[in-house]
């Protein structure tokens, strides 16, 4: 087995390989005067013939960039006589279009997935992804692990005063539950209430009382930080006396971050499937740990 | 057959349609604040069941994101019921990496245009593709289509004072000879020549005399602008009246038309199949006729 640094690994190949004691390599890759993308793999450094080439790419923006090249590594691992190709993927674009929310609409996460299988890749390994449905459009072997373990402990370290775990809807409840079971404290998701007098909604732990509590808001994705910071004004409203945001993937589009801090959340906290300020926790145990029982 | 205009389309498939006198949709499109791409098809405003279905996207920058777009839009016709899904790619990005120069490159072509067939292209159509033989990849019914005949027929009327036709080197050649075929004029093509005495390499043609002749240079990308810039450069110093740069796909990237003009070309001549400043020949026309003669 090889791990293959892809131009968005995110220096996660480089922990993963260093974990399991195994070779790595880093592609090559520059962008043309054009914008055109090119991948090479330093074939003077190691033979890819009949070996598990392990390509760590993420699709952080720019995706569309990144996602054409992990076909391009993905083919050409082929090409060079690879046996069995593992695309690992730590943050999957694209997932949240996994159905037509109107008629007529592409289902991009199917095409993403289907143009990685039809690249060459005998396995598709994720982390968190939006629905772990979308994975069922595949023929290959596939795997959506879950930085929550990860995740958790890190949160535990900080040893948090009467922490409890929200979802910031019922989507993300799983999450919440994963990390409450580590913690060992309630976990509850957030339903939006329509005031019966004002007509003002708001957002409200469905059952919990989260008053003087440490309420850690859990999801799988931070864009604009628009659903979090909501959750989190509320959860302040609602008495809570300290909020930490906390999600796989912190892709914090604009101003996210400034909108997250002034909503009255006081740490945020994610892993390093994306590149960002608050990427504190890595995948890379987590995936290597994977690797290790399928080889 | 209905055509449809995808969000790089250059106005082509608007035109075409209306050549041919059949349906037309534009693919409504927008980009999420994260980056990812979005299409939909109006299918209020038309059926795809059972239709051939041509999707008119060209892969100019941002070359990334108008690929996945394209295969957004095939893969979705498919899911819509469409019969058969033509593509046409007027211009079709990463042509030029259509081998491995170095042991370990990827060769980006084939990944490209694997892409589009397994995304559910049942025929492909581009325009002076960069190399011919890289279309063979392909298990599906191909065709280049040339945009010469158009241009020699703008060139034609502009009247030029004793035209010669030099491809800027050999690879260039048959678009050269197209040209001259039309305009019924002299063609050759550039050589690089090292002075056995200062070392210094300069361009020159081949065999032809082009003293005091209209030197039309035709290629079929024009990207930086370096190669015409040197060929124009060097015609003038053969004693060229006047040159003329033509290409199908003008990328020029950066400074490229400065960088033309300071060389001493004095016209510019490309066509829509990448939207520029100097895009005056339309290949709608071309395309029309050839889907005309596949109905």
């Amino acid at each position: 087995m090889i791990i293959v640094g892809g131009p968005a690994s995110n220096n996660i190949d480089l922990e993963i390989a260093r974990i399991m004691n195994i070779p790595q390599i880093t592609l090559e890759y520059k962008t043309f005067p054009d914008g055109e993308s090119y991948i090479r793999y330093p074939v003077e450094k190691v033979k890819l013939s009949k070996e598990t080439v392990v390509i760590v790419q993420s699709l952080y923006p720019p995706q569309d960039k990144h996602f054409l090249e992990l076909l391009l590594a993905i083919s050409t691992a082929k090409d060079l006589g690879a046996e069995e190709v593992v695309a690992v993927v730590p943050y999957l674009a694209y997932a949240r279009q996994d159905k037509r929310f109107r008629a007529g609409e592409a289902i991009s996460v199917n095409v993403i997935l289907k143009s990685i299988e039809f690249a060459g890749a005998d396995r598709f390994i994720t982390i968190d992804i939006h629905k772990e449905e979308s994975l069922k459009v595949l023929s290959i072997p596939y795997k959506n692990l879950t930085a929550m373990k990860e995740l958790a402990k890190y949160l535990a370290e900080r040893n948090y005063e009467n922490p409890v775990i929200l979802a910031p809807d019922r989507g993300a409840i799983s999450l919440a539950k994963d990390i409450a079971n580590i913690l060992n404290t309630e976990y509850d998701y957030i339903i939006k209430v329509r005031d019966k007098i004002t007509g003002e909604v708001r957002a409200e732990a469905k059952t919990l009382d989260i008053k003087d509590k440490t309420v850690i808001i859990v999801d799988d994705i931070i864009s604009t930080g628009g659903t979090m910071a909501l959750a989190a004004r509320c959860s302040l409203a609602s008495g809570a006396k300290t909020v930490v945001a906390v999600c796989t993937h912190a892709l914090l589009v604009g101003n996210a971050l400034d909108r997250l801090r002034e909503s009255g959340v006081s740490d945020i906290i994610a892993t390093n499937s994306v590149p960002s300020p608050v990427s504190k926790v890595s995948v890379a145990s987590v995936v290597a740990e994977y690797l290790q029982s399928i080889i």
